[in-house]
């Protein structure tokens, strides 16, 4: 996996663009839950993620957390980077939620070309409405859809990415991701399981095909 | 009001931008009430606030609204031009809160300046990535809501302790007693003043019995 993958408009860029780009990169291999970013103060530089995958999340003053979207192989994150832009006020944390391959791309080299590349500024520009779509989702999310068919969604999701019915998560790590409380989380998935929706034993949840017919 | 006094990077734009910029951009006015933009597929423009107040909100399938952002004098409404990039895909309405006169610049002229203009990108990024933090905030609001409680209790206690409503007191200060940033709350009094709970002068914040009343 080369950087020239993660832009799909690479051709368009200068020679000397291009090397100053791939000469920058550093290759960076972390292990699942190291924390590689955290808060607005942190510039880091733009993540490519090789393998594996991050998770990018909100913390509440109260240590809730709410995952805003995951990154996995091919994605860029920009927000590892937020002092490429005056306008970026936000806290992220972004961290590991498996062992993760990544390049990191300093966030001045990207800066100075993107000053000069129309090319750059405007893909630039399209990651960040993606990723302000996903927000945007998430929102809705928050606000119109109940907690149940949250955690439902949550739970396939997971299934389909980790490619099996038995999930070994915990009633927290849900919550987090969803920012809820843990004991919400414990509540929803017992009434869950006297519907026969899932089977609950220690450290795992299995999913039954009636939630993938019910959800 | 000018075009110009819109874009700070206007003076970097060539002379044919600046008039093909100029040309372009329609004068309208709207009574309150109107709705300038309904959703991803209607494509108006670039929209710039000479005067009045714009509403930006999201809609649940069941009709239900929150406010994403709000738009004043010299404000840019971008996602009324969701069209300019592929990757802006969510639905947002917006409608005029007072009568609003306004500047609109069509979408292809302003897409195809942002094409050759690594400026305009650039400038363009930062607007995107001003409302991404305005929404990250949002998302703050809406899952955790404490800073806004603490905030308000600061300035009922100030008050009470100084006898007086207007309080002559910086912003940082309030960031500093309540261990936050100043940009925080900064951004927490704007909204405060727009709900109308305080009214924010140089130096000075002015608590409204609405303050006293919601907290």
């Amino acid at each position: 996996m080369n950087i020239k993958d993660y832009f799909p408009i690479w051709q368009k860029l200068t020679s000397d663009q291009q090397n100053k780009i791939s000469e920058a990169a550093i290759s960076r291999t972390v292990p699942k839950g190291t924390v590689i970013h955290n808060g607005s103060n942190d510039c880091t530089g733009l993540v490519l993620v090789k393998s594996g995958r991050l998770r990018a999340y909100i913390l509440s003053e109260e240590g809730r957390e709410i995952t805003i979207y995951r990154l996995f192989e091919y994605d860029i994150c920009l927000f590892s980077a937020s002092c490429i832009m005056n306008s970026i006020q936000f806290d992220i944390t972004i961290e590991a939620e498996k062992d993760t391959e990544m390049f990191i791309i300093p966030p001045e080299i990207y800066k100075n070309i993107m000053a000069e590349s129309a090319i750059l500024a405007n893909y630039t520009n399209e990651i960040i409405a993606s990723r302000f779509s996903e927000v945007m989702w998430l929102i809705e999310q928050i606000l119109w859809k109940s907690l149940d068919k949250r955690i439902a969604s949550f739970l396939l999701e997971e299934a389909t990415l980790e490619n099996s019915d038995t999930l070994k998560i915990t009633h927290e790590i849900i919550a987090n991701h969803l920012g809820t409380h843990r004991e919400v989380v414990t509540r929803m998935l017992k009434y869950f399981q006297e519907e026969g929706l899932v089977k609950l034993s220690r450290g795992t949840i299995e999913i039954t095909p009636l939630l993938k017919s019910d959800f």
